[in-house]
């Protein structure tokens, strides 16, 4: 046997199925997840695999490499995160969330750093040789809500939309404070004597690290769609691209010593329109499922590995100071919230609600970005008591906030998410608001969201689009999108039930959405009319639709059907065409 | 700057990156690919690079390292061509396949490494100290033909099944006879004495490495299909299974010395079937681009690799001993194709021809496993003569043979590929034929190849589908498949070209297979008979495909569209019940 030849890649490969079969193990009793996060039955997983490992070998398991944390196991997460935000409520609160990120986020390091300080002098506790700065740069690293379990447990809750941006908004955007407010303190810890300057440099930090990060993002995400432009004639590698960029992105911002997160999150959100319009539909599936999968992978090998470094001797207990850690947490958080949302609320006509507002404090879970930090500290005789309080820390957020979060939020009958999608009425109400208010704000002179949206929009469409999409000069209304997919998916449905050929089309469907291709007057017949309309009517709107749809989607977009490698589209055209004909004449 | 922190990921990124874009850059002139081989240009790329590297450095570039050929970039080409494999022709010349990977192999090590032995006797080309030993070790490593070189050749020239397959198939299970004859010479020559014994035990090995492989592969593949069973839950996870046991699989091959490659083949070719029916349809979209898209991804990597390694000052020009290596892999690879075609024609109704033996002989590209082996040799003085001697066949194979390879095929005028699918009747009649043969082979007593096949289906269907399918019970009958897949395309057709609910059912493809849901008595009409059909037998075939159909999808294999994550099936049968019964009346 030569198992030195194959152990990195044979481990590396037990691990993800350990953590692949954990995750199917749960799922087999479908009553388990529902009550307990999946979270804390990894970190069980992981508590009993360092707990084997360690009375196995009789020395403490290895504890997760930072190294492999922030470059290998957090980008597929926040890769995830970035790509399927939902860009309307983000933009929409962005203000509220990079509030809660940045002076939430110091007020929360502050805070509970010098009230650690004071809890050191008193003498009972034997922890006066624990300085403020070290309870300051312990304090920047336990202030940090974690993007991944925040997702995993509000991903199984289903809050509101906005609640559940902004907790989850805030906990990818603190990391460019985090990481400012983490260096700065372990350099201080360093230096021999701090002078003023250095304090107005971090400062200054704050903006080279968060605006560095989104333009190196937003460069790489350019560059990614740029490229898709040109992989029409090999469609198995375009899903690589997004990854590729994405990883690059999140590399590159890591050695200039930007924010990793904030890049690769800039990165997938700048791509996703244009990488989407360019490459096929079957890429864009293969792109979503394995952004999912390895997410999910990551994921739980993170909380494997988190339960794992629990197990052994890297711990100092000094009960006073870990309790008096979750204790100053939690107050300093639930205080941050009430204060920083009462200055939102002014500003603001919806409101943030008390209900919600306990919700977005509770939600504040520590995870495996604390863990990393946290043993990454500099050698120092009290480490082991650092790692010891950060260790609860995370424990106690993820099992008992975690676990009676969502009771709570049945409890307070916290307003859920809908679970219906929005209408094609509301669709469009929604877009004829954003267009009338951006004139409201044009007029008046007043530069708010809307004003900078469709300024945004005209940039796009004027520039962006002609250099990153292949097809540019298309109607990409997705009104249009939505009625091809419907239509198909109805199609379907007929097909396999076997009605094709003999059933007229399902009416509701037909009315849905009604709209002639000529684009200056799209009629929209609402969904709401459907009972109004007789036979006659219908008759005549499919007549309509048969003769003109070909049209339409002649300009179509560039990732339907008929982009798939294999199939040439001008003999599909020419024999849609025929069968057009043959049936007009 | 922090470049140390990054730098492994970030030039392995980089590295693919450069693999993608050199891609998409051959294939923006759409001539350059017709006439060259991707191969040729790739490598190239990797000389320029390899030249740069080399200019800018003074010192000779980083040659690719074995293990990293082996564990990683080697895998996913290999699970592509097992997963991909063509298993009838496959099966119908095994025996065949392995008369030339078994016999062929060892001829072609024994004429070269003797020849070659011939060749250092003469004394004006000084090579006497190259011992007979090591000429057979060069020519274990020379001999054998390489899966990644072939398959980037053959894919492009498009020649007949049975031509592909017995190039292809005997690349890819020359593996363990060449492993096992490149460690037996490679352990002879750090022996001071061999015995009589060694060579004994040498023979054995072949048949434990090769049969080891395939039982490993097997166990693993079955374990695959049996763990897909419980992913219905978690569908974003399931394409992770085929990666993980089929990369476990090669790894645990080359743990215990067997043949990885034939490890890997084993699993994907046993797991495929059980997998495809397991899992949801957009998830083997996934495994099917994923398994592309890396294969693709290695196999650049690999010939850039190649190039780079090339240049520098790892060879020792011995031109005589060179120009001979390169003629005697021509002529033994000629001389042995001959001869065993010879036997193999006796046995056979359906013979090889000239033409084909010719391509065989010629399609015997070497590539990246020679070059890693030749590394992987132990340091002695001539090693350097090896390298040089190896690239300069690999170079003369890919690019001279690979280039003129095309024009041959063309010249000579072999059987191409036939470009459409087989018809249903064609299918029905083959698999008729099958079962007939199965059933004389049994009353006449003799155990041939149908006869096998025909106890392995019953077996598959007595146990192991029953262990590893998930829905078991059902009639897993090709034809309705083939059947629902071409409704619901025509489905798709129509609704794009905005017919849906006018035109009846274009009539060729409903009289194109017509069958009573009563799996007992599956009626067929053949295409052949479409024309004979008047409007209203097919009018009356529609109406009992529209009565019936409802019955076989309710008990349809499980990787339709209603098992799809997020949708519930009760919920759409009984919705499709309602649709039935509402049309009935």
């Amino acid at each position: 046997v030569d198992y030195q030849h194959v152990q990195v890649p044979f481990e590396i490969t037990l691990w993800i199925m350990l953590a692949s079969l954990a995750k199917i193990g749960f799922h087999l009793y479908n009553k388990l997840p529902s009550v307990v996060p999946e979270s804390c039955l990894l970190i069980f997983v992981g508590l009993i695999m360092g707990g084997i490992i360690y009375g196995l070998n009789d020395k403490s398991p290895p504890v997760m490499d930072s190294d492999i944390f922030f470059l290998y196991l957090l980008p597929p997460i926040v890769l995830d995160a970035g790509y399927f935000m939902p860009s309307r409520p983000f933009f929409e609160n962005i203000g509220t969330i990079l509030l809660y990120a940045v002076v939430g986020t110091i007020w929360n390091v502050f805070g509970i750093g010098f009230s650690l300080y004071g809890i050191c002098q008193v003498k009972a506790f034997r922890l006066q040789d624990v300085s403020l700065l070290h309870n300051l740069l312990f304090g920047s690293l336990i202030a940090a809500v974690d993007p991944v379990a925040v997702l995993a447990v509000f991903e199984e809750i289903h809050v509101n939309e906005k609640l559940h941006i902004l907790v989850f908004g805030e906990s990818l955007l603190n990391d460019a404070v985090t990481v400012v407010l983490y260096k700065l303190f372990r350099s201080f810890c360093e230096m021999p004597a701090i002078k003023t300057v250095d304090i107005f440099a971090g400062v200054g930090k704050f903006f080279v690290v968060g605006l560095g990060g989104v333009l190196v993002g937003l460069i790489f995400g350019m560059t990614a769609a740029f490229t898709t432009r040109f992989t029409k004639d090999i469609r198995v590698i375009e899903p690589l691209f997004v990854f590729l960029y994405s990883y690059l992105s999140y590399l590159t911002a890591e050695m200039f010593h930007l924010s990793g997160i904030v890049a690769i999150i800039a990165c997938a959100m700048g791509m996703k329109r244009y990488v989407e319009a360019n490459i096929s539909l079957k890429s864009h599936t293969t792109v979503k499922y394995f952004m999912k999968m390895w997410s999910s992978v990551s994921d739980t090998l993170i909380f494997i590995f988190l339960g794992v470094s629990t197990i052994g001797e890297n711990h100092e207990w000094n009960w006073p100071y870990i309790c008096f850690t979750v204790i100053f947490c939690l107050i300093w958080r639930a205080l941050g919230v009430l204060v920083l949302t009462f200055f939102v609320n002014r500003f603001h006509v919806n409101t943030i609600t008390g209900k919600d507002q306990f919700i977005i404090a509770y939600g504040g879970l520590r995870g495996a970005i604390c863990f990393s930090l946290v043993f990454l500290l500099p050698d120092f005789h009290r480490k082991k008591l650092f790692i010891a309080a950060t260790t609860v820390v995370i424990l106690f957020t993820v099992f008992i906030q975690g676990t009676t979060i969502r009771p709570l939020v049945d409890l307070l009958a916290v307003k859920r998410k809908r679970e219906s999608a929005p209408t094609v009425g509301e669709q469009i109400h929604i877009r004829f608001l954003d267009h009338l208010l951006a004139g409201i704000e044009d007029i008046s002179g007043h530069w708010g969201q809307y004003y900078w949206k469709d300024k945004l929009e005209y940039f796009n469409s004027k520039y962006l689009q002609k250099i990153l999409l292949r097809e540019y000069d298309q109607p990409k209304s997705s009104i249009v999108l939505l009625y091809e997919k419907l239509e198909r998916k109805h199609a379907i449905e007929l097909a396999e039930a076997g009605q094709l050929g003999h059933a007229p089309s399902h009416p509701s469907l037909l009315c849905f959405v009604f709209l002639c291709s000529n684009n200056d007057k799209t009629v929209i017949i609402d969904k709401t009319l459907e009972d109004t309309l007789n036979s006659d009517v219908l008759e005549n709107i499919q007549e309509i639709l048969a003769r003109n749809l070909y049209r339409i989607r002649r300009t179509g977009p560039a990732y339907n059907r008929h982009t798939l490698p294999g199939e040439t589209e001008p003999v599909e055209h020419a024999k849609e065409i025929l069968i057009l004909r043959h049936k007009n004449l």
